[in-house]
């Protein structure tokens, strides 16, 4: 990470940027406000935040997250010599991923001020804990708080990200603006029957909990499919005892359904437990929620949103509006300041792997995107305080 | 084994009994045969065994297997002072499990004389050898073919275990005849899809493998389901990644069919395959057979089988034939001898699992048929060689 902070250091100084590091380890570049623009009522100048992760998963591919950082480098520095009314500021997020602490968005939440002190105790797989960690890096822990940016100083926060899903490859389109980031329900459920020797007890009596899960997978996939914003995934399975000549007393099941729609991800979880518990009863079996999280959808700006489609259509591209079902800072983000999202392409859709790819002709349309959503954004800055 | 070894030995003993100890490790305890009562024409004393296993597997029950011995012990004991024109020879088996070397039924193959020495170079979870275990147990491996018994001389085998089953029970009677061992067709299969994201590939391109095997899973239940002499279980199941939020990309099972009759079992088997191949078709996955091992049924001698039948009745009790859906040495040994098999009630039919029992009143209706099967065995015995 210290490497990846070098380049950035390097390439947003050589874009007429200042850099600065907060607390978390949020790498910030900022193109400064050109004075004479701004209005004579404001004094303080206001910031465009452009940004995405620099970090990654293990055996991840080459483009989730930093891509979106540099897209956002290319667009300040095609700034760097065109007065704008507001600054820009690119940020590469620390730990989005979450995968040393199983706690994702700790530098978004830092930015937004929604971060919890108590996670700094967390310790990794060595014991290492996330404050240890950060002094570790040459950081501050006491000081994450300073990590805050106001509310007011900002106009929105937009990232650019590969889609990480198959819609806008099939779609044959280079970039989509998100419409919303998914709600999410992530449920932990559990057939429990009666173990039994698989030669010597009859089919009618048994309790086989591996039959009702396998009805309430089916039910699971028959869910997702009755709604086209519905994505209701089985991803996870534990079957006890596992052995070969035994039937199956127990299986541990995960449920992940996704909607932008809150409701209708709620109604669709409903659906599924009251299954879970009819094809209990039908095998003689338990049906138990052992967990479950429930994360509402976050929703874009719509100014933004609308400017973000404006700037593509100005390509000569079509305008796919998709949600976005995975998480993002944005999600974060967008609890705070008022946030959009570009998609680009990702061919074959297959993320966290290395088969990952982006091709650089749709990188150079989100670059030429952005580019023209800045310049509609200043006209408008300008418009709205003049 | 060797505290087991030595309390059957005093007991043998004190019954009349001459003991020894193969180079396997199975004990023999061995009650004359009453020379006068032997026909003029032979001049070598024919035997009668009876015999079950003294290992068992962690955290087991404590009948399965080494009641049979205690029932066969007793059997004996009662024809201390009885003259029989046999020598009966009660066999504690080593090794049927199979838990340690994962190779069941050890003693009853080196008795029978299918004992593979390759197997001696099997390594347990510490590395010892097979070999190197019989050594250190005090035994002379190399001897082990000296284990044999010659099918000439033996006039049966008869093993008295508890159902592991819950039929008896279920009938609410204390003893049942066998009627043969069910042969067992044992699958390793798997479907194979694509991972992808849980929250960003739609539901209708899925190629999720658990969808397939959900489905599946319920054709082996309904095909399991369609023959009463059938059963069909999947007991293992591995889905790979394995993670909440990715499409399972494949999906691993075992498939466990068995049945008496070896035809019916093919025959369902073959069902199964072409409904996983069926399956993966409907959702673009793969369906394949990683491992198979097919083993048919075992018949038992319908002599003895009759002698069995009215040794119950003679007791007043109705005369209960079942199969036996479980392996057991007389799998063995009656591949090389005339044999049979008494199950004794299994209230609840939990094997391998502490809360194993069986009632004492059962246990006295098995001692009092195996008494009727050998005084009946030795009216027939001296009626056919005089």
């Amino acid at each position: 990470m210290h490497q990846v902070h070098d380049h950035l250091r390097r390439w947003m100084g050589e874009s007429g940027m200042t850099v600065r590091i907060d607390a978390v380890g949020n790498l910030i570049g900022r193109l400064p406000c050109q004075l004479s623009l701004l209005p004579q009522s404001s004094g303080v100048p206001r910031v465009l935040l452009i940004g995405s992760h620099l970090d990654t998963v293990p055996n991840a591919g080459s483009f989730d997250g930093i891509l979106g950082v540099l897209i956002g480098l290319a667009v300040a520095e095609s700034f760097k010599d065109r007065p704008l009314p507001f600054a820009i500021e690119v940020i590469g997020f620390s730990e989005e991923e979450g995968v040393r602490y199983a706690q994702p968005y700790l530098g978004s939440h830092a930015i937004a001020g929604t971060f919890d002190d108590s996670w700094l105790t967390r310790v990794d797989e060595t014991g290492m804990s996330l404050s240890e960690a950060i002094q570790a890096f040459g950081l501050d822990p006491d000081r994450i708080s300073q990590a805050v940016i106001a509310p007011e100083s900002v106009i929105g926060f937009v990232e650019a990200h590969i889609e990480q899903g198959p819609i806008l490859d099939r779609l044959d389109k280079p970039v989509g603006v998100v419409t919303s980031i998914v709600g999410q329900s992530r449920l932990v459920v559990c057939f429990e029957g009666e173990a039994g020797h698989a030669g010597t007890v009859p089919m009618t009596p048994r309790r086989d909990a591996l039959v009702g899960a396998s009805k309430w997978i089916q039910q699971v996939r028959k869910t997702g499919c009755s709604d086209d914003g519905l994505r209701a995934t089985v991803g996870r399975v534990l079957v006890s005892p596992n052995a070969s000549n035994v039937i199956p007393a127990r299986v541990e099941m995960s449920l992940d359904v996704r909607h932008s729609v809150d409701d209708n991800r709620m109604r669709a979880v409903d659906d599924l437990i009251a299954a879970g518990t009819w094809f209990a009863s039908e095998d003689d079996l338990q049906f138990v929620i052992l967990q479950r999280t429930d994360s509402p959808s976050v929703a874009v700006s719509p100014q933004l949103e609308s400017l973000l489609s404006n700037s593509v259509a100005k390509q000569g591209v079509e305008v796919i509006r998709l949600p976005s079902g995975a998480g993002h800072d944005a999600v974060v983000m967008g609890q705070r300041f008022p946030m959009s999202m570009l998609f680009i392409r990702h061919p074959g859709g297959i993320s966290h792997h290395p088969d990952e790819r982006v091709d650089v002709e749709d990188v150079a349309v989100a670059i030429e995107v952005l580019k023209e959503f800045v310049t509609q954004l200043a006209v408008q800055e300008q418009e709205t305080t003049t």
